[in-house]
């Protein structure tokens, strides 16, 4: 039994709420349980360095913990004076995930930097960041459109992206870890997925004993499942 | 006129929203109008080494502000590697409005950090904070009465503690001002004042012209009146 | 009865010693009492990125102490990594306390930095600090006449900025508290004020007991007077 | 055609070299084609704060590389003042990699860093790191057990872990990428595996278009014939 | 001719004043003609980790310029955050020619660290540095054999410490170079000297040219002579 | 007796690996006995901001020694967050010794960096780095002049450089310390010298007791003499 009562392949309810914020050109709320993460998506014009006079876009995302999102306080990174290496990790794969939904061709000469801050965490707040940025991604985009921005005929966004955690908790297979199932799961895995079910990351990770292909498998076919409730969840928030 | 079409005297809509994120001892969102802030109040026990020993607690705080939440996105300090002036300036002042508010040996030997994280600005983020952080250590204080850490006839908080912003803009003295005014206002000044009406900190700067002691005057007449408006807002919250 | 023997109203010795060290454009050792500040006003031409092309100048300081300036030696902050809370604030408040004396336009493109150094401490750094950099930043400006980088007709110093320290020790206003004084103060006050009694800033700060309006207005009388000395001996310094 | 002529599944010539420099516990320098790291084990007495008195010890590792060993010159880590993201990452990974492979209650109450230091890069330098960083563990344990550091019937080295990288580049899967190919893949994945065909780590990215689950496959096939080949160059390297 | 019109072998005049600052238990300001360093040594009680226990004592120095000590404005280390590697430099040379006069045995579990901070910089900073930074100590030493800190019979200062720069300037051998000539000369040689005329270090370097073992030596007779002027300056100003 | 059985004068075998490494344009292991440091050079177009239209180069050094090059493991400066002064020092010796050897004139923009990576650590690594950066540095030149970067008629190297420390160690001079010798020195000294026997830095330091001139003359004999078998080594890798 887990202990929010769930079905194994159950995912916790998640809502995306847009226009969180009234400053940013998208800004979304996702929740996943308990898990609340602030998706600010900011538009400036103008590239980094390495891309200048490529004719294309950038996108890139910031990660962030409140000090008091977590169970017991810890410190704050702007206070020990750089981030760790956790928080490094999980910004670099938000910003690849986003990339691989953008054509930065037809982004044209501009940089989306999506900063998700962790206000509440209960597990899985990298998989609900990547859920909400894409959501505060489009949101940004359907800005510029209207702004004159992008040029008539084409679509940066290639597709929706979200994320997924597995892993598997006392041998069973089981979806979207709150943190009570994290931190005694024997593997942990996050899936990032492109609208259409083709893969765009996938990282699996022994915590405590190392898993077969056939475990492996069977996370994979869990987080299949769970992504399509994502997709279909994101649609219909940007439906509204 | 003010661009909120506000009498000079009036405060904006505040409202404190308690146990916000359920992981802090103390947990409030303050909103005037439009800037948002996330108080959290986190309990631990011991204290800092320049006390040990002395039979007292300590409350300290920590301010930040996420990178959209203001107009044109900020660089987020944790990547700059270090905390700003501004930062540091209003963490500190947040610290010593709220030791004023506690007695530290009531206290224990215990510290309470209280992160003041700014989620949305439009002008008085610091007054905000120190005005919902206040809140929040009365909670996280109640927290501790229940957990059996204060001793039985000790009561740590003095009294509540507010803050209000006010200034002359365009010749006039208003209260409680949004960006929009704080921006060009000729004087600003930042009132955190005792319950019962005794002062713990007056800062006013002339941000254009100078300013006389009349002037002075009008603003801390007019800071004492919004004030009590903030001391009801407070008890009510706690009342329920 | 005051440690040094002063009345309630009585300002320490004061000196400031013009031309101090022989590189700066303005170089001026300022000492109340044990408290001694060396101001060195640099001009260099250009002004910082966000200025660029607005045709105007800018005025900021930087503060430091000497490690053993201070009873105890402190850490050296270029050891340390980084400047602390106090210091920043303390230079903040300088550099506007200057630029509020100064007709930035008049100034032209030029950035003018004064380096406030403590030499040795015994409470009033911070206002010992801008009363000697606007001496030195006269000095600055009249060399910069003397070059011809003004234009004929142009003054951009306003007038004369001055402050000092109020507070309320053993129940009692005192005027420029010494280091003895400052460690029991109940509340302690800095004052800016330009030449003509406007005020620049106004910082007052409840140590222990919050402080009431009868308290802050004596304090603000008390000062004013103590400026008015001081705008003597800047006046007569510069006169020589 | 492969650029060095080797079929898709073929690993690069891989050498493991023991005792390359005389000072650590354990020192081997893996060379996988072009690719050259330093692997060297420290052992030293007692374990992190949060593991004091837990009775077990720990495994951890630093990656860095040589400015130049790369085709043109990276910035010093240590003279830009921090280690960038993908540092962390890496030397994140590596140590997962190793504590799997470890018995951290047989270890005792020591810690082992293995600091891999990559001299000349030509692609894989995460994967070379992990193959010969657990060459470089076996060793330390083997020096531990000589000094008598170990208990008698304890063996805390479970089985040995390799790394090896896969992607599919111009839409054929291939094994042991070099430079050359990794930067023109369009999924890239490390698998990290112990002895026996187990996993613990799979990361999978796509770096242009997304992957299928039936392309995962494949290179997961791959990767496992690949690693035999690695565990084989392992066991043998240890039995001289 | 010399700039200054003085002979090659000829200092420049050099005073030492002592009890310049009133916290610091040694405080000398050494003057070498227009460059003026202050030097206060700081006594603590207990040593650093790498001592305690071996019942010995610890001398250290640190080195700081004032932004505008030079001609022009250099950045403030603090500011920057990090000491230059010209400042570790000279600090670890003070350092270490301090250690050189001193018995750390006799001296006891104390440490004495002495400040040395460029107030006007012309050439020869490190050199009056070390020069004054050793009477300084003298005189902290002095102050500890009053509080009863040091034992009846021991005296832990061997001797005095002096250093003096030396050149070659324009195919010139001069002594204790300004810096108007030490920005144009060849050759730049430090030579620190216990009394008595043994070496505690020799640093030359060849700007331009290489020198040779003749030019070497004569400068070597150039500084020895010099010296034995400063060493009399040390020993009259501790005379009094 | 010396450890190594060598006698006085006797400098370690010394062996200069040229094309060490493949990336960068000149690339030397050198080993002084058991001291192994990798010295890579690596040519930039451009030079340094302060040298921008002089028409001339730049060639500047880095250093920096693998954390378990030594006997115990040291601190990563990556992960310290900052190079010491130890590093800093050296790397600027490194860098001065080598421009001593170069006619940036004739050099033309470019810039060019030699890192001195420590391998392997037993004294002397300072003075192994300076002699084969500064064949590194003669390969990257040579490249050069191989891509028609160089004018015709232009050499920018004028000479070889070579170093060589020398010492005290109980009461004898030595030449090329190992680290056995160097922890026990009285007197330390490095010697760079340029072919034709002219110098370009000497640095003596008393460890212990101070040097008289003739301890400084012995030792300078003694350098001059063993850095005669390393221009010849460094002549004969070259003539390969």
């Amino acid at each position: 039994m887990r202990p929010s009562g769930r079905t194994p392949q159950q995912v916790r309810p998640v809502t995306l709420t847009r226009h969180y914020t009234c400053h940013a050109e998208g800004s979304v709320l996702v929740e996943f349980g308990n898990t609340k993460v602030l998706c600010n998506a900011s538009v400036v014009e103008g590239v980094p360095r390495f891309l200048k006079g490529k004719g294309q876009g950038w996108v890139t995302a910031e990660y962030g913990m409140l000090p008091r999102s977590t169970h017991s306080r810890m410190n704050r990174e702007a206070a020990s004076g750089k981030q760790g290496g956790r928080t490094l990790e999980i910004q670099r794969l938000i910003g690849r995930s986003l990339r691989a939904a953008v054509d930065l061709k037809a982004l044209g000469e501009y940089t989306i930097t999506v900063d998700c801050d962790v206000i509440q965490a209960d597990g899985g707040t990298r998989t609900a960041a990547i859920t909400g940025a894409c959501v505060a991604l489009a949101d940004a985009l359907g800005w510029m459109r209207q702004q004159g921005m992008l040029k008539p005929k084409q679509e940066p966004l290639k597709g929706m992206v979200a994320a997924l955690s597995v892993g598997i908790v006392a041998n069973m297979p089981v979806c979207d870890l709150e943190y009570e199932e994290d931190s005694v799961a024997e593997t942990d895995m996050n899936v990032v997925m492109m609208e259409g079910g083709k893969l765009i990351e996938v990282q699996g990770t022994a915590e405590g004993e190392p898993f077969s292909r056939d475990e492996l498998n069977q996370l994979l076919d869990m987080a299949e499942q769970g992504l399509e409730t994502l997709f279909a969840l994101q649609r219909q928030a940007l439906a509204v």
